[in-house]
Order: C-alpha cells, then structure tokens, then sequence
C-alpha cells in the first residue's frame, strides 16, 4: 500500500479511537478518590495507541449499516477492559515501560496498581449498562456475553503464557504459541470487537460466528508483527524497553523457533537465561539472544508467518464482509489488515 | 445469647454457604488451563469462611418472601467478587496467610495471583448473567447494577486505604475511618447482600436504600471486630497471623486512636515502624506496638465503637425489616448482628 492510503486508514483509527477515549474519560469521571485512583485511570487509556479495538469495533458496526454513535459505549467498554488488562499484565510480567512511559506500578508500586487495574475492570461495566437504553435490554444482553466471553479467554490465555514461564517451558511449538495467542489476544483485540460491532450494526440479526476466522487470523498477524516490533523497533518509535520480551522471557514465535534451531549448547544457555530473575541477567545475555534469533532466520519466520495469517485474514475478510455494500469503513476494516503487518510501530 | 442459640445462627450461616459455595464450584467447572488458573480459582472460596454475606443475601431475601433458591446465584456472584477482591487485597497487603493456608501470591507468586484474581472477578457476572432467566431482564439488570456499585465502592475504600499506609498517614481520625470502612466494607459485606436479596424476595418492589443505614453500622461493627480480632485472637482458630494487621501498617481504629493518645514520643517511633518495610522491622516492635495498645484503651475503644455500632444496627433492623411477618429468616438476620459482634474468630 502506498503511503497517502495509509494516511486515509490512519485518520479514521485515530477518529474512532479520540471518540472512544472521550467516552472513556466520561465514564472515569472525576470522583473521589482521586490522588490514588481516579487521578491514575485515566493514564493508560490517555497514552497514544493505534485504536485497532475501537477501529475494528465501530469500523463493523457502520459497514453493518449501524450509527458509528451506537457502538462508542460499547468500544468504550472494550478499551477499559484492555487497558485494565494491560495494568495487570504489566505487574505480572515486571515490565518497565509502557508506551514510551513508566508502567503504573513501576511508578505507584504494586499495590495501587493492582487496586487501579481492579477499578478499570468494573469502570468497564458502566457502558455495558447504558447500552440497556441505548440499544435494548435484549442487545444489551448479548453484548455483556460478547465481553464475559472476551475476558474469561484473556485471563485463560494469560494463564498459559504466566505458566510458561513460571515452568520456563522450552518445548513448545508453533501451535501452542498460537492456540495461546488465540486466547489472550485474538478473542478481545479482533473476533469480539468485530462480533459486537456486528451485533450494534445488524441489530443484532447477523451470526457472529463469522468473524472467529477473521479475528483469529487477523489478531495472531497482529501479535507476532507486535512480538517483532519489541525485537527490532526503536524505543522512541515504539514505546517499549528494547528487547523486553527477552528480558521478561516471553515464549514468542520467535524464542519457540530459536529453541528448536540452536544448538544443544545454546538451547542449554538460553535456557539458564530464562530461569535466572531478570535483574541477575548479565551485561550482554539478551543482545546474544537477539542475535542468535537473527542467526538462526527466527525473525524471518516470525515476520513470514505474521504474512501467512494476514493473507488468511483477506480471504477471511470475503466470508465476514464480503456479501455488504461497498462503504468507506467497509474498506477500511479490509485495509487494517495490511497496515497492521506493514506498520513499524 | 447463650451457646445453644448461637447454634441456630451457625446452622443456618453453614447451611445459606454451602448452598452458595457449590454454586461458585459449579460456576468454576473443570476448564482447562487447570494448572495456573482453574486448579488454583476454587482455594479462597473453599477454605471456611464465616458466610455472612451469603446469610444476608438469603436470609434477606426469604425474609421478604422469596424462594431461597432464586437469590444463590446472586450470593455466589458476590462472594466470587469478595474471594477476587481477597486475592487481591492479599497481594496489597503483603499477608502471607488466609485463613490458616498461604495466600494465593505467597503459593504461587504474584503474576499468577493477580491474573487468578481476575479469573474471579470475571467468572462473578456469569451468575448474574444467570439472573436473565430465572428472575427475568429487568430485575437482573437491576440486580447488575447493584453489584457494579458495590465493586466500584470497594475498589474506592481500598484506595483510601492504601493511599494512607503509601503516605504513612499518622493524623487520621475515627470519621477518616469509618468513611473509609463504608467504602471497603459495609456496601459489599452488607448493605449490597441485603439490597439484592430484597430486590430477588420482593421482585423488586421495594425501596432499596432503606439498607442502608442498617448495613452501614452492621459492616462496621463487623470490620470493626475483626480488627480487634486480627490482634488479640489466636492463630489457629482466626487463621491470619496474629498482629498481621500492625505489620503491614493497616489504618484500625485501634491504631488511630493509639496514635492520638501516645505521648509524642511514641508516636514518632511508631510512625519509624509504620514507615519501615515490613522485613526491616526489629523483632519485637510489632508486640511493642501492640502493648501500647492494651495500654492506652485503644482494643478496649473499638469494642466499645463495635458495640456502639451494633446497638445503632439493631435498632436500624426495625426499619429495615420490622414490617415483615416474623419468619425464622427474619429472626436469623436480626441474631446475627449481635453474633457478628460477640463471636471470638
């Protein structure tokens, strides 16, 4: 895709993601207390992101013939849970930055975060109530399974990657890293947003099931592109400490194909790598990991199955769309695909 | 009361959460992944606890006419909530045990109990979810919202909570206390428990917010002697370390009436305890803390606050309740305010 067109994707992201950031703040409010809570919400949600949830969710709810003003609320309520999600996940995995800042716990200690990670899941709700008027209890109904669906596959597949490491698992294949990814990932960055979008748009007269194919294709491509990015990406361009999925030993594509390519040698010293705490690691250890995944072509095979699924995705995209009128936001939801596996931060 | 009555109170509490805990066993199930999610979800709500939200919710819900059967599902919903809430607080506080095991965080490490306590939270709307058929739309949306409240104002009273002990708060008073016990505490302890089983009895014709006040002074008469129980009673039977409160700095009224009448010189050393991580603390000073305790009246003064409460509950019981026929549901509400008070674990 050529530049200019990229501008065009880029401007609706950006469009839907403020209209949902301003329902976000709405629903954060300004209560009490706020010095230790309220103050703190809103600092995740506030950090520039790519909006691919709200872009995904309002972009299928209009190419579905719905209002873009219908599915905020619902949006709204995914990108609160996602950024809860992301509190947590950043304690769990003892990261460091987030978004070119420091991590909230990394800023406030774990106590509080926790406690502000716990607010931003049950602030979440607040939109799902509203649709009851919005939309009708019945929709409303169905959108509120839509997300305890969601959640519950996020802490399950977070579950997995948590073991992972816990056991420093050295094993594994490329389907465990994708049944994994489907999990923590797919469900709630791409099958539900396009599944609620869908549900806002039709009025809730359409089979959701269409999009698992879509989403699933669509939301690994995105995640091992993401996994690649922490590889190779500048900090200053992503936001993320360089390499922190080495450091935090993150079963990626990636690190499962190295694993299974070096040498019994290697695989041994990696190995001590994962298990030593992170701040034992000695000067250098993760710059040897990185360029033995260089060596051993596991970025190349990263890069190339997140190629592999995104073209999956497109043909997908003919099963979910394929049979709706030609509208703005229908293309637009085709184009993300591409643009988020040829995107560099 | 004597021993035999309090029987009758035991049975019943025994009976309302068991009925309750095999519903949350039954909202659990036996999914996969089990090692680091499932398996370690059922810990909290199946080590013995006192059941007295699930006797409130019940109870009250009897009291006012309903089928018990109709207000389990909501029961198990908050008690899910509480048990998150408990994963959670633990990890906030630092405990190492939870009635009488390890914390779920001190077991498994942090990562996996923070993601466990999101598993929990999440698995709490499916009962509600529930509520759709068995008590209809319109009562399980209210029901919903209820319960939405109720987690918002938990999460907001331990932000309170934490704030004091990150700014080492030294200046507070019984008024902080209490605002910051009807956050934690009373809504979801109480007032909630006995506003939904009164929605599910009287199908929802009732005004709610007479609760409020009797669930106010039951809560804080409840939280107010588990304080003073956390001190004073022995392990084996209160299951938590003895003093565990004083080590993690927690704001008791008993330690805030202590740091408003030790000489000024004790409170300055008090306020170097309080300040110290908890490992760096000399062997001794938590029972240092606790003498001055016994010393000043401080123990003393919050039985004599929790007692205070209770009274001002008992008499809010006639508001709450006093219209309805005398029913052994209507009795059992009512004793156990005074068993909350008078019980010695």
């Amino acid at each position: 895709m050529v530049g200019e067109h990229y501008q065009h994707i880029k401007a609706r992201l950006e469009r839907y993601r403020l209209m949902t950031l301003a329902e976000m703040l709405e629903v954060i409010g300004t209560r009490e207390p706020r010095r230790y809570l309220y103050d703190i919400v809103p600092s995740y949600p506030s950090r520039s992101g790519k909006g691919l949830r709200p872009g995904l969710c309002i972009g299928t709810c209009c190419a579905y013939g719905g209002e873009f003003a219908n599915a905020i609320g619902s949006a709204a309520a995914i990108e609160l849970f996602h950024n809860a999600f992301l509190v947590h996940d950043d304690i769990e995995d003892g990261s460091e930055f987030r978004r070119g800042l420091p991590t909230i716990h990394a800023e406030h200690g774990v106590p509080i975060a926790v406690n502000v990670g716990d607010a931003m899941n049950v602030l979440s709700i607040r939109p799902l109530m509203g649709n009851r008027r919005l939309l009708g209890p019945e929709l409303a109904w169905r959108i509120l399974e839509e997300v305890e669906h969601m959640v519950r596959q996020s802490v399950e597949g977070q579950a997995l990657e948590l073991g992972w490491v816990h056991d420093n698992a050295c094993e594994l294949t490329d389907d465990d890293y994708l049944r994994m990814t489907l999990k923590k990932t797919c469900w709630y960055t791409c099958i539900h947003p396009c599944r609620i979008g869908a549900l806002i748009g039709a009025r809730g007269e359409v089979d959701v099931n269409r999009f698992n194919r879509f989403g699933y294709y669509m939301g690994a491509a995105f995640q091992i592109r993401d996994d690649v990015l922490n590889l190779i990406g500048e900090h200053a361009k992503y936001g993320k400490e360089i390499g922190g999925d080495v450091l935090e030993g993150k079963r990626t594509l990636i690190l499962i194909h190295l694993l299974r390519h070096c040498s019994a040698g290697e695989k041994k010293r990696i190995r001590q790598f994962l298990q030593a705490p992170r701040d034992r690691h000695r000067a250098g250890d993760a710059e040897w990991v990185f360029r033995l995944m260089q060596t051993y072509g596991s970025i190349d095979h990263a890069n190339s199955a997140a190629r592999n699924l995104a073209g999956a995705a497109l043909h997908e995209f003919a099963v979910a769309y394929g049979q709706l009128p030609e509208t703005e936001d229908k293309q637009f939801v085709h184009d993300i695909i591409l643009y988020m596996i040829e995107r560099d931060s």
